[in-house]
This record gives C-alpha cells, sequence and structure tokens, in this order.
C-alpha cells in the first residue's frame, strides 16, 4: 500500500485527523520525566490510545532536533511503534538545491522509512524534484501556511492578479505525474479555503491550524464536503495530546480524537 | 566578538572565501573510508588546511543527516575543531511557524552554537523572528537562490513590478534592526548581482553558485569593489574540499583557497 493508498483507506473508513505528535518535553505531565526518554514513553502512550482513530502521524522535526543526538533517538523509536497502515508524515519543511535535496529525501524517505514528508517551495523545482522521485511517497508542497506570517511572501499578488501562494499550487499539479504530490494549506481562515478549494483539483490536502491556532473544524470539513471531496488530513497537535496534562494525558488525547471523529462525521452527514 | 564582527574582521585582512563542508562519504579519498568517522577525518584535514584563509566555514546539514545519528556525530565533532574566530554557518534553510521554529533556533544557534543559519523566508516574518533574537548571531535569509528553480517562485514579477526575492531583501532590511541579519544570493548570473546590489543596503551577503554551479569570481568581486562595499562571503565547496581526490586532498584544499584569495586580491587592487 502506497502512500496515497493509506490515506484514502483511512479517509473512506471517517479517519480525517493527522495527530501532530509535537511533543515537548517542558509540557508533557512531570510523571513521565524519570523516564530515561520522556518523549518516546509520552509518544508511545499516545500513539497506544490514538491509533485505531488515526488516519496520520505527523512527526514535527524541530521537536526531535532541539534535543540533538538525543531528540533523534527518540524520534526513531517513535517511527517503530507506528502501525505501518497508518501514514507516517516528517514535518521536516526541508528545500534545497537538486543534490542537497536529494540527501534530505534519501535521510527522511528512505532510511527513516517516513511515506510522507512537508517540503518548502521557495526554490522551486529542482529543490522539490528529488522528494518526488519516488511514486509511492507522498510530498506535501507547503501552499498557505497557517501563520501570520503567510501573509509576507505567499499572499503578494503577482502582475497577473494570482497570489504566489496560487501559483505554487498551479505548480504543484504540473509536477504531480506520479499522483505522489500535495499541498499543506492553513485552515485558519475559512474563506480562504473556500474560495481556493476548486485550484487543488485532485490534490491531497494537509490542513494545519485547527485549534490552538484558531481554525474551524466544521468549516474545513463543510467545505470539502460540499465540494464532494476527500483525500485531505486535518492535522490537529495541541488539541489532542495535551488535552490532559494529568496521568491520564494518553485517555485523554484517545477520547479526544474519538470525539472529533465522531464530530467529522456528523459533519459529513449532516 | 559577534557574528558580524567575526566576519568583518575576516573581510578586513582580505578574506571571503567561505569553505562549505559538503562532505560527503561518496567523494571523499577512498583511504579514508577505514575511519571509524571518515567523514570527520576528512573535515578535520580539510580544516587544518584552509583555517588560516577562510573567511567561514559552511556546515551543509543534509550531507550530515544523511547519515542519521552518525552523522550528527561526525557534525558535532566537526563543530568543536572550527578554530571560533572564524564565522560557522548552519546551511540548514530551516523555517517553520513561530513557536517551531524558535526550536530549531535554540538547537542551532544555542545548544550546537553556531554563529549564523541560513532560513527559508517563504512562511513570513513569524518564521524568522526566533532566528533573529540574538543580536550576536548572523541570519542569512533565502532572496535568489544558485539554482535552476529560483525562476519558479522567487523570480515570480508581483503588481508592482519588482520580483518576489526582492521583497524578500526589502524585508529582511526592515527585520535587520538588530545588525543581525544577511541574505544569500546566488552568484551564478553575475547581471543579477550588479542590477540588485544597491537593493541590498548594507546586509551582509553569502553567495553561493561560484565553481561547479557556474559563477563568476571575478564578476562577484568587481561589482562589490565597484560599489566599495564589503561584508561579503563567497562559499565554494565542491571546488575546495574535492579539488583533489588523492592522499594529497587536504594540501590541494589549502593551496585551492590560497589561490582564490590571491585572485581577490589581485582583483580588488586591480
Amino acid at each position: 500500500m502506497n502512500a496515497l493508498q493509506k490515506l484514502r483507506e483511512k479517509n473512506i473508513s471517517g479517519k480525517f485527523i493527522c495527530v501532530g505528535l509535537d511533543s515537548d518535553e517542558d509540557k508533557i505531565p512531570p510523571h513521565l520525566k524519570d523516564n530515561d526518554d520522556p518523549i518516546f514513553e509520552f509518544n508511545k502512550a499516545i500513539i497506544k490510545e490514538t491509533k485505531e482513530y488515526a488516519a496520520a502521524y505527523k512527526l514535527n522535526f524541530a521537536f526531535y532536533e532541539k534535543n540533538n543526538l538525543k531528540g533523534m533517538e527518540s524520534l526513531i523509536k517513535t517511527i517503530s511503534i507506528i502501525p505501518r497502515d497508518i501514514l507516517l508524515i516528517a514535518d521536516a519543511k526541508r528545500g534545497d538545491i537538486g543534490n542537497t535535496s536529494m540527501m534530505y529525501a534519501k535521510a527522511i524517505l528512505e532510511d527513516l522509512n517516513f511515506d510522507s514528508i512537508t517540503v518548502n517551495p521557495y526554490m522551486g523545482r529542482d529543490s522539490i524534484s528529488p522528494f518526488i522521485e519516488n511514486p509511492d511517497k507522498l510530498i506535501f508542497i507547503l501552499a498557505l501556511t497557517s501563520n501570520p506570517g503567510a501573509a509576507d511572501f505567499e499572499k503578494l499578488r503577482l502582475e497577473d492578479g494570482t497570489y504566489v501562494f496560487q501559483k505554487v499550487i498551479e505548480q504543484v499539479k504540473r509536477w504531480n505525474i506520479s499522483d505522489n504530490c500535495g499541498i499543506v494549506f492553513g485552515a485558519t481562515k475559512s474563506l480562504e479555503l473556500s474560495e481556493n478549494i476548486d485550484l487543488f483539483g485532485s490534490l491531497p490536502v494537509l490542513l494545519p491550524g485547527i485549534g490552538a491556532q484558531g481554525g474551524s473544524l466544521e468549516d474545513v470539513v463543510f467545505t470539502f464536503k460540499q465540494k464532494k471531496r476527500k483525500d485531505f488530513l486535518i492535522n490537529v497537535s495541541r488539541g489532542i495530546i495535551y488535552k490532559s496534562s494529568n496521568k491520564d494525558f494518553a485517555k485523554a488525547a484517545g477520547e479526544e480524537i474519538i470525539r472529533l471523529n465522531n464530530e467529522i462525521k456528523y459533519l459529513f452527514n449532516d
């Protein structure tokens, strides 16, 4: 099963939530800190309680690289316990000249065997080509991000009246000859999603910005439902993994993803 | 001495070459491969022969992350032997939403104690803010890169007639309140540099693209000389570190940087 098939299988069974493992030693429950590898213990407990309900897991590399070698060990151990029928996304936002991107692609998609990675489009086609060589992976290219700074460059208006992020989406559709490209599209502003969804074509969409960043789950689901369109993932990080800061954190995370799945099911059938 | 001062000290003494340690196990001389850490042995020899002549060292993270934990060990050991009066640049091209960029900044600028890092501007101000908090560091923001893909988005023309990369440069000047921002500007096409140098203001410039990528050292030096402008670094990676593929590789690297320094000196005095 390739990466896109994994996403579709989950979507078909009503699973759209990507659990963002933005696991931070300063935020995990205090009782875990006596372990040799508190971040791994935290992830292990979260994965155990959420794996039945998750459409994907996303590991934000900064949270692991922050701890240097120890962090990379936590990351590698975490990868090893995620069931391989669930899409595994490296949120690394890489991108460099061709021969350098090739090394990032090898490290993350081959050696660490992620199904998927987020990449930054700024440097253009040859910075992305090495990532999209393998048709079995799924490469999410940043289009419109969920942060305030999205206004600085992504939303600059071009001479033809379109925006930079729209030009990125157009190019990604051209590069998608192996059906292995997707886009990241921030869900903080509902109108932006509804105004641009027709431009996406059939590209899978990873949507950050729900929850702590202010986006509305209802609006996202409504927009995709209206277009009779699946192939999307709603990322929730803090809203799930830090639902409780007590010993019941993992159970609380499991309950929260069940609640979100039920809400999505209700919205789709509404 | 902060990062900008390190750069200026070297420029004053006629040093403008940044040695790019793009050290690749497939390209280093075969006799090194019997070592426990061939990449570190290679870097150690290169540094020994070039440190008197280098203005900066740039470690391209992809080349180290490619080897996962072992690669990070080579990187950490390499950092430890670079003299601290020489600017040490992490070529990592990071950039993410604010709270995530903060972690990359901590890992690379604090824990690994790099003087400098390359960052990607696509996600805008809050993706860059955490990197520019420390006035003693020097943050090189990608403006125009040296690869063919630069044409895809960096060179899109905006509604006011300027290009995306020019808007990035304008913003970086605004963000540069602590005198710790610089730009990456590809030197592959001489005309682009001469046409844009006035826009740079006083921003330090890191110029990739000389040598293997086709840019002209003479044109770069001539353009800066004409403007009576220093605060720049010309990156050379493959042209120095792989000057010879035999046992004399380190000596050849040392000779090559001396030759480049002499050429620059000649061009400045011409």
